[in-house]
Parts: C-alpha cells; structure tokens; sequence
C-alpha cells in the first residue's frame, strides 16, 4: 500500500511491532546438495517460527530486479522503492554515521594522483591507505565557503565523503570524474539551472582541495561523484502513529533507518549486544527494527559454508527476540544474496510473520521453498509493513 | 518492470536469451479425463525442461482480460500492453507482412454490397472470394490522393487493408462502418481536430473507390474501420542493449516483433525450419524470440486432440532447442487457447525459465497446475524479460 493510503489508515494501539532483517536472507540450492543456505543450516528455533506463523515470499523491488541496501531496506519500511530513491553519495554519508540533515547535498569523493598538466594518472591514487585519507580529509575541512558548511569524512582507503550543508541547494549535479585516465577532471556541471549555486559550490572545493594537496605525492587531486540530497521521506512514525526504534550494528542500516524518521540506537557490538538494546528500549517504541549483517557478508564473499553458520548464529537469537513478547514478530530480507552468485541478486525473499492473531498456514520449515507455498505468497516487500501494522491492530477498516 | 527502468539497468553482456513463445500455450481441464491439454499430452522434454528450470504462470495483461495476438506479444517482449497499444488497422497490416512505416496510418477494409440510394445491404459483400478481392484491390491501388502514398491490400475473403502513408498523418478517426445494413456509410471523422487533414483524405479515399467500383454487381462499397497508426514503440535493442532476432512462420508474429525494433528473419516455412534459422543466425542476436503457433489454431478450432498434438510436435523441438545452448530459455505463451473455450482466454499462462545460475524449485512437471506452485509464482507477463535479463547477467544493481 503507498504511504499516503498508510497515513490515512494507521490508527494508534498499544502493540508492539518487532521486524527483524537479516541481510542478504534469501540464497539459492546448492548444485551438489541441492539444498539452499538455509536449506542446509540447523535453525530449530525458525523451523518452529515458520510453523506457528504465516510464511511468505518477498520481492524486493520488482522481478528481476537486484537491489541495493538503500531500496530493500526502504521496502520494508513501507516506501515503494522506485517512488523514494536514496543516492550514492547519501548512502556514503549514512555508512560512516554521518548524522544527514534534511538540506544536506552528499557526494562521494575519490582522491586522485594529477600530473603536472592536471591530467588524471591514477583515479585513485593508488589506493593509499585510511589513514592516510584521515589526514588528508582533516585539512580539506578547514576549507569555507560562502553561506554552507562543509564536512569531510573519509571513508576507506582513497575514498571520503563530501557534504555541503545549506539551505536551498540542489542536488542535480553531474559528476567532475571522467572514469578514465589520461584526461583532465571535468568541471562538476549542474543539469538543472536551479542546481547552478550547489555546482558553483562544488567547483569552489575542488580549486580549494586542489592548492592543499598540491604538495602531495600520490592525492594531489579530488573526484566527485553521485551527488544526492537527503531524500526528505514522510516520517515513518508521523505516518504509521508508531514511536519506531532502530538497532543495527553497521552505520548504514542505522542511517537508513534514520532517513526514514526512525530513532536510531547506538550502533557497534553484536547482534547480541543490539538485542541487549532493544530489550532495555522496550517501552520506548511500538515499532522495533532489528537489523543482522552477517548473512549478507558471507553471501558476498561467496562462501556458502559462512552463510549457512551466520543463519545458525541468528537462529540461536530467536528464542531471546520472541522472549520480548513482540504482538507482531517477523524475520525478513532486504534482498537475498545467494553465496553461490555472491552478490546481491533479484530472487524473492523468504518472509515470516508471526501474531497473536495470525492463523499460521501448513509451513513447518523456514525456506524459500517452504515460503513460497505459505499463506502470503509472493508479494511485494513494500506491504510489509502494511501487513504487520494490520496484525498489529494498528490500521483502520477502508471504507463502510 | 517499466521500460524506462529497464533501459536503465540494461547492461550489456555476452550472454544469449530465447524466448519461445507457444502461441495459446495454457488450457482448461477436460471435464471428462480432468486433464488439461499439458497434462493430456506427452511431452517428455518439456516435463524436464521444468524439472530443471524455475516455473510460474504468466498473467498476459489483467486478472480477466482477454488479450489479443497484440497484447500478448507486447508483454512478452517487456511492453505493459495496457500502455502501448496496438491498434486493429496495424494489426491487420502486420498479419499480410506488410512492412509498416512509422508515419503510416492503416484500417482494415471491408467490401460491401450498396443499393441505388447508397444504403449498406451487405457488409460483407457476400462474403467475395479473396482471388476478387484481389483483383479489386488492384483497381483500388491506383487511386491517387494528395500528399500521401497509398497501399490497398488483399486479406481474406472480402477483407483488405488500407495504409495512408504521410507525414504528420494523426489516426485518431472514427469508422464509416455503421455496424448494420439499410443505412448509408458514414463518413470518416476525426476525433480530435489534428485528425481532420486525415479524415479528408480517407473521406476521399472513398469517394474514389466508389467511383472505381460502380460497376461491381457485389462489391461496389468499402467499410473502414479500426484506424491506427505506427505504434512508435522504444526499440527493444535500445532499451536492451540486445541484438533481437525473430523466427516465426506467420507475418502477425514477425510483424509485432518487428514493431519493437527486432530483426525479422524470413517467414513460412516449418517450425523446424524456423528453428534451423535460429540455428545459422546464433552468432547474429543476443535475444531470440521464437514463435510457434500451431497449439492456438488447435485451440481456436475446439480441438482438444489436436492442441494435444501441437504441444507434442512442440515437445519434439525442446531438445534442438536446448542444443543451441541459450543462456536463458524460456518457454511461454502469450495467452491460453483453452479447446474447450474455442478462443482467447484470460487465464494464467504457464512458464519456465531455464538459467545456467538458476536454481531449480520442485517442479517436475510442465503444465498449468504444475508451474502453479513453482518459484516464479503467478505474475505480470510484462515481467518475463527483466526476469530474462536478470538472469543473463544483463541487469545492473538498483540503488546502493
């Protein structure tokens, strides 16, 4: 359902909503086995969920589509993730915690080796090491510009994050990386006239970045790329009625859930530490997300056998987020990421709610083969949440 | 997914994709063996084809809707049917391999039969043999109107097509054809006031074929109806970055491939022989669409054994099919023809995608109750090719 039709729906209750994410949740068979990560994990603890719950399948975007973190987590939120797009540079800014304001333009940055005629030798400078861009990024933000704030966070090797903070600037600008060598960097061009103020701004820190490294060796020179403002989404606790809290490891997932309104927990320690979290918020939100990575880091690095134990280990966390007695519990994926592609892929992802109220169908086994036969069905990753705010007792009757 | 989102995750690769469409694939169950025409036939290859690949049901434009040869086509080849239409004038074009032009506007002709006052006492002319349709035609063609070319077909029986080709024709034009005798024709009339230039010369059109025809006992009128221009469709190898090749033996099917920008091999011929063309041409495209159409003129007919028999003969290509070593196959229909309905139908149309990275589900059977409960689920035929795409490789991440 879109959000407007969610707003007009969404009634206060006094229940308590728990979505659990784990990344990367769907995978795909083994072609020895023929059994799935999850096919082949021990995970009695989702075995007995899926038994006592509806099961279901999730597409994330649309078929066929393989999505990012920013689209399958904003699905689950409840926005239709080709309505409400997040950018590069703003999901760059949220993976170091960078706290996003709503007038704020991102970018991601590169530093870069020039040779003495400007020309690009090396569009990363040969990946010099963090620290080193630390040190770097600590003199560029002593550069002013007129009427904004500027901020400089490196990221990881040679890459940092720029934000331009002010009111009234327009993110519609292309990028100064000619993703080739052998060229000069372009000017940052707006492509849209009312973005002309932020490009002007932009030029303004690359001749500024420009005169403090010229002695540098290597990251004498600096690209930008994906340029994007905080996507200014209709808070999900003015729409949903729900107080909803964020517990994540990772920045990103924090940041995500921040862009949607929600209050974020402080992130770092383990999925079991973040438990710990949500136990002592308990009655600070009726609205839980609970985010777990390491599915998705094993998916990535193809490794079946790590996937299937990161399953085991969120397995084991079970019975403690049941033990908080959510009225609506559900474990769900942002996107599967089958080891076998390792890579983030398009398949539907298996999906499980568990009520008060719910009738639970004929699934005993939490798979994507078991789902998919499940009382939900195939069904968009955006009504997620429609669904559990309607177990929840938390959505008014559409019409007499 | 949509065109626009589709062209822009396109990504090219050096993978290859065939589509073989099995015109009027689904069917119903025979009330006496409770076996529909699939689950009636043996075929062996098919059955292991699902075996091996993911399955689902093809829904062709809308839950109840009923599509034409058009339609059906158009989603198959990722265009929402509902958003592009193809008119009945260019339908008809396509059906005598005329080779239509973006600026042309085509109607179907009928001849008729009119009294001394000009009054319709037979729409169909008694139904005049094609050979004197022909001939008619012939005189037809010498028409000549200003500003435009003008070509006057032969179709069957007492039917021809009309095509004004103009630049700046608009199509927007109301049918002469009143739809009952003892009255006079209309004329044509146009719409909106762009379509009054067009409406004159069709006015004209029949103006003069009248004078040509006076002297025909049977034949000395001309109804026209269903104008429609060039739909003007974004090319499927634009949007996809694919080469696109199609292989069928009627001219309906090469010409709405060739409305989305596909090369046509040659029509006629056998399906094996059209598969032999696939075969010389491999090295050529990237996507393949390959027609077969003799399960819908089964269907059509009533013929249950007969439909049973062309999905057979169908059958018996699998194997030649799969030796070309696609990337991606996919067998699918663009509507069902159930025998027992003699037309048309709007139900679900069964589905299998073959991929070297897709995981099989449980599905060891082809046919409407099978692929049923298979991974794909029961979804929007408009779907199949980003589904294809993702598969082959050939679709970007969205977002980050």
């Amino acid at each position: 359902m879109d959000i407007e039709l969610l707003r007009s729906l969404a009634t206060p209750n006094d229940t308590k909503i728990l979505l659990c994410v784990v990344d990367g949740l769907g995978g795909l068979r083994h072609p020895e086995t023929r059994r799935s990560e999850l096919e082949t994990a021990s995970i009695p603890n989702l075995d007995r969920l899926a038994e006592e719950s509806v099961s279901g399948l999730t597409i994330p975007v649309a078929h066929g589509v393989t999505p990012g973190s920013g689209p399958g987590h904003l699905a689950l939120f409840g926005y239709d993730p080709l309505r409400y797009e997040v950018g590069r540079g703003v999901l760059e800014a949220l993976g170091v915690d960078f706290d996003l304001q709503p007038v704020d333009v991102a970018a991601r940055g590169n530093f870069c080796s020039l040779d003495a005629d400007g020309r690009i030798t090396d569009r990363r400078a040969g990946r010099i090491p963090t620290e080193e861009t630390a040190a770097l990024c600590e003199g560029l933000r002593q550069i002013k510009l007129p009427g904004v704030k500027l901020f400089v966070e490196p990221v990881r090797e040679h890459r940092f994050v720029l934000v331009l903070r002010g009111e009234g600037l327009d993110d519609r600008l292309a990028q100064n990386d000619p993703e080739r060598e052998g060229v000069p960097a372009l000017p940052v061009r707006a492509t849209a006239p009312e973005a002309q103020p932020a490009a002007d701004l932009a030029n303004a820190f690359v001749a500024k970045a420009l005169k403090k490294l010229a002695g540098q060796a290597r990251a004498n020179g600096v690209l930008l790329r994906g340029f994007a403002r905080h996507p200014d989404l209709p808070p999900l606790p003015d729409v949903t009625q729900m107080r909803a809290g964020a517990f994540a490891v990772y920045p990103m997932y924090r940041g995500l859930a921040k862009l949607v309104g929600m209050t974020a927990a402080p992130g770092g320690g383990t999925p079991l530490s973040q438990l710990q979290a949500v136990r002592e918020r308990w009655d600070d939100f009726d609205f839980f997300f609970y985010h777990y990575k390491k599915a998705d880091t094993a998916g990535e690095d193809g490794d079946f056998r790590a996937k299937v134990e990161a399953l085991e280990e969120f397995d084991a966390l079970i019975p403690n987020l049941r033990a908080l007695e959510p009225d609506v519990m559900i474990v769900a994926g942002d996107h599967s990421t089958p080891a076998l592609m390792a890579s983030h892929s398009w398949h539907p992802v298996p999906f499980v709610l568990w009520s008060r109220n719910g009738a639970p169908d004929d699934i005993y086994e939490f798979s994507e083969a078991a789902c998919r036969a499940g009382a939900v069905g195939i069904f968009p990753a955006k009504d997620v949440l429609s669904l559990a705010m309607a177990h929840a007792g938390r959505l008014l009757k559409y019409g007499a």
